[in-house]
């Protein structure tokens, strides 16, 4: 009876399932687009694999579709190994050797900027060759552990490389050997052109699914902690440094159009796969080999626009204006009518600097008729720190009243409000 | 003794003026920059001028400084014209004008699409020249009438023209002049170059203050809505494609850089202001006219960082992890033990696409259990329509219980699941 | 009878005319091309007009097919009026103004030497509207008087304006206003740009034919004297440094390849005319009005691609060694075999600072004996000016004999040893 | 008395070895530029060596200063290279791998043509090391052996490796190496990058004497045989593709305002040489070690100004138009004025297309009146193909007179008319 019970009914939280599965199924019949054919070694991928998967920032994992098939994580590792770089040296001496621009240019660019010698970013093949060579380690092997343990941790499971995908790289890589020599020459590459491409033809090379660039995702999402295993992998400073890029130079010369139209910072690989995500709320991960013109994969393009398109994911989608933070506004004390009554704001939702000022404003009055005021934070979800801050400083500079209670109190049982 | 009680307490809502004033007399100091000198009338600017001004989505004004202190609005009413024309043609007939690519080139670059004669972007000049052909209007005259009254709705206030200054820039706009003759040639332009390039000289010539540049950017934050006349002046899809190209290409060839460190999307003017957002927040406009060797105002720069870096503004901050949406939990009903209790579970806060599943997925063994569900809203201060819809689907999904109720209901007492 | 004479054979001059004759009927056949569509007015050419004219430094004209249909100049007169511009103000004064490089670009390419603002060369539109800019004259119709008078020196008679193609470039010309407009905001443009587009525009407007060509280049290729009038047009040092910049930049981002290939200095316009020259020996004009995807007349390639690899006109073409120039050596005086016999050396053909050496060296010798040396001129037809100073060094140095009488002497009849 | 009289005696043909000297000492003084320092090995040299040679396209050689110095032939190795591939393999194959056209940019510029992958010509480096590879051998030291072999034809002696710069130079050649992977990935190169590169570093690094390189020169200014040693070095076609591309590329992106002001063919290397020539009459070859921003020899390019100024020496210098070709005309046959008397006319110099026209023209009148025409080419040095060509056609299709005899006889004892 109970099965028949569950039989007869989705699960609750299929609700999200069921959204992957209908926007995979809406991509599976675009057609289009090629195998990348320039490594031989992918152009025998099957091109009818599809898969997506969504993991938010809370740790849930939902999949559809071939989300679980292994293809190599190619231009896809870029931001992940990027944000790496960043971690082990900070933004100041990382930004020595790469820029931050997008470049209005392609994939394979091979111009480098003018004064400095630097790749213009590091989702460009220069700049990501350039943050190969900048990871810990004397030579390639040394790198690689490195990466291979950085990626790993990004996707909460120990991911291996592809060496037939490595030694077919390897055989046709002379663009980005150039691309090595060139940024060498230019001064910006941290190692022999011959480390950091054989690091960087190794950390293309890495087998990935759907899931893991999902996850790796949800952890830049997540500000740097892995929402699955709750690793820290990179600090909060560091994933919004890589989100950011991710934003504006992800998709190459099509990354305006994109952040416009779609509006998930996003990185693609020749491999099939493309790993986007919305900061704070979740990473996807999808997976089809055939590719356009460009080197994205047709359908995985195609269900991330479905998804930003009819379900307003997209990043800046403006969301209807929030109720007010301040609910219900109860006069206590003991009752009495007098001027120095008690009075408790309820606030919720969640504050920010922009409607800290809000809650303040509107509770002036109140305050200057002499009552005492008591901010509530039971309801609150959430208090951005510059908000918090500017809730500390008007209960301090309100100082006491004549009764020489405080004039202004925060109650904050959860402890949203900080110190 | 009221009067002396007031003087002794600060105003409440000053927590957010304290802090601009505060960013302001940082910022004074600052010294590098030049005025203006390209166009004569510019330079006669008193070059000390310093003001802010930060415009919440809800209304709430702050300034600092001068912040009524009038200057010409010039690249400044870029974005702004950019969605008065999308407002009126669409994305599509925009974009066939002008592209959505940040350039990685200079305010003032020459080149076009290759294959579509297009700008790189409306933020450039070219791109901008081409948008004001694209406004309504057989004439210069009538063009400029339409974006004199746009740019007034965006600021709230009628904003009115400095014909000395417009007599400058007809004088000395060779090169703007250029850019227009070269996308009349390539087909871009929407009407001859004179026309094109004479109403762009005006709207570049209209005077505004700090501000107006924070309602006018406070009305893209608030989704196209002006927040102090509450006027719609665009749609949120404008607001919000707007807001996406300044994020990308609002600070030209350092662009990539300014979403890395600071990530407010911003547009600078010649005439030394800036208008700055944080999307669903807040709008911010600053003036000083000394200017660096890209044509930024180096103060307004330095407070827009500040703001950024010291109060954590930025649009990707990673702010900690909300509490869960899910309140408290009430086991209802008569209060009997039976497997058909009533449970409601208050949920509170923002509840978004990627929350939503949370919500569901920890609910389900409940609802497995054979209980009636009650979802609460009460406490919940917003639901984004995709997060919405996957509620309402939900519930009736479930369908009914053998007791003919409803086996998941939603209490929705201020409207914000939708219908 | 005579007449029957005369008409069994051919005129001997003829040589020449049956190979302008023969290179044309074997162009003939050659289709492909397109009458130029951007100017509405040209597109009404007859497209199978075809004719050649070759003008010699000394003066003759040989021609075929339609050499005196009429058309307009358009940019064959880009080097025609840089050397006018150079003649009136010096090489120093133009090359502030516009470059001497190849550009690697085609004829319409917007940049501008970065450092200076100037076009990379003459020969690309906006370095020919800057060029009209530099011609003396208030107003677009002095400078445009100036121009056609200039081009009338050239031809050799006097040139008329199309009005009907100059409306029609007048009102098509926005690429051309914007390269002037761009040029005046770099500030190398040396007047507005509406009187440098006028004067352009008309330039390009005026009629000539296949043999006003050949009569202008060979104005060039003599060294500035027009052949036919004999009228000196432009200098010595402007006919070379025109020559010079038609070698390396004429035919556009194909200069170089036109060098090797064919080697004959030229500029095409999209009129259908062509104008080459073989500097020192001749001019070349050729017209057909159907045009390459580049712009050049398909037939008009054909005819100079087909003289100069049939008939060894390459300007580098390397001719088999001459003859010795020192032809018979007698021993004269008084016939005694004393020491002091003299000797007199007949000196040959054109003797040039490359075998004015030869000369020396070889006649050492005899000098040394002690005898009295006389170089006899009188074969001789050319003594380039760096040759002349070696010899006249040399008679100098060689100071008197014992017997007081010089040890060289030179015997120049015709006076080609100059002064 | 003998060594008295010698001792106040200049050799004859000193005049311009007199001509060096001054050159060489008037550019002694400039100082300026620097010893090139991207290589080490070089930076050891001695700036102050300061030599030039000149070489005859008759054999004779004048040299000042050191000429004799030794030093690396670096980049001056471009056309000598290039030249043998193109014997080896024709124009028609190196051009489907490198391009013939200035590029505007400088010698290191890493821009391949679109469409085509190649170096735009082979003076940058891009292209040289592409012609590098298409030196016939499977490995590097095959196509070296070729190189060195053909290097050593060029100069008339057996030039050997400088070892230690060679090895400097491949330390630090990592631009190289990128530009020689970009090529491999254009599918341009015709080695791997390493064999490529391994032969190029080598061929730079051959030593060689200012004397050397004018000789070097002057071969190819002599149609393609060594002046010196009479050895066909390479075919008058290649001679002639190799000064066309010296002509237009050989100063890269100063090459089109050399050919103006200096109108010698020239080829720079950072070893502080500079080969140059004037077609069909010298080589000339410099040193000296201090190179301007651009990695020319400053006094190098002193000393050619000077040549080229001062001694007219420009290749499109324009030389005073020659005498008549046509001398003395004599009316022998047996003294009787009949209609029947034979004219014979002297020609004389140098005959071209250009004027062989003049000479058939103006003796019409003489053949018109029924005479016998003999043309006498005794006294002429040179004619060139297309005349004779002409020549030879008006002999035979003037047919015979009345008489029997033909109507034009063309006496030509030294042969020059061919058949």
């Amino acid at each position: 009876m109970a099965d028949e019970e569950s039989a007869r009914t989705p699960p609750l939280g299929s609700g999200l399932s069921a959204v992957l599965d209908s926007v995979l199924e809406q991509a599976r019949p675009t057609d289009g687009g090629e195998v990348a054919g320039y490594i031989p070694e992918l152009a025998d991928e099957d091109p009818e694999q599809l898969g997506i998967a969504l993991a938010s920032v809370r740790g849930a994992v939902h999949e559809a579709g071939d989300s679980d098939a292994e293809f190599t994580i190619q231009s896809v590792s870029k931001p992940f190994v990027f944000a790496l770089a960043l971690e082990q040296s900070g933004l100041a001496a990382i930004t020595r050797h790469v820029g931050l621009e997008p470049s209005g240019e392609p994939f394979n660019a091979i111009s480098l900027e003018e004064r400095t010698g630097r790749p213009l970013n590091p989702m460009i093949n220069a700049g990501a060759i350039v943050c190969s060579s900048l990871i810990r380690g004397d030579d390639a092997a040394a790198k690689s552990g490195v990466i291979e343990a950085g990626l790993s941790a990004f996707a909460g499971r120990t991911l291996d490389v592809d060496e037939a995908v490595l030694a077919s790289e390897a055989a046709t890589g002379d663009r980005n050997r150039a691309l090595a020599h060139l940024a060498r020459a230019a001064g910006t590459l941290a190692s022999t052109a011959a480390v950091a491409t054989d690091a960087y033809f190794r950390q293309c090379s890495v087998n990935v699914t759907a899931r893991d660039l999902a996850v790796m995702a949800a952890t830049l999402a997540a500000g740097g902690v892995n929402p699955v295993t709750r690793e820290r992998v990179v600090s909060e400073d560091v994933a919004r440094w890589t989100t950011a890029v991710m934003t504006s130079c992800g998709m190459y010369d099509a990354s305006g159009e994109w952040l416009v139209r779609v509006g998930l910072p996003a990185k693609s690989g020749v491999g099939g796969g493309i790993a986007a995500l919305q900061p704070e709320q979740f990473g996807i991960g999808t997976f089809s080999p055939r590719l356009d013109a460009r080197g994205n994969s047709v359908r995985g393009i195609a269900m991330l626009e479905e998804l930003s398109e009819r379900h307003g994911l997209h990043m800046l989608e403006h969301r209807a204006a929030p109720l007010s933070p301040i609910g219900e506004i109860s006069v206590g004390g003991d009752g009495s009518a007098s001027a120095g009554d008690d009075v408790v704001a309820l606030l919720r939702g969640d504050l920010t600097f922009g409607n800290a000022e809000e809650v303040l404003t509107r509770l002036q009055p109140l305050l200057e008729s002499g009552r005492h005021l008591t901010l509530d934070f039971s309801a609150v979800t959430r208090v951005g720190e510059p908000a918090a801050r500017i809730f500390r400083w008007a209960a301090q500079a309100m100082g006491d009243a004549a009764d020489g209670r405080p004039r202004l109190e925060l109650r904050d049982p959860d402890g949203v409000i900080g110190a």
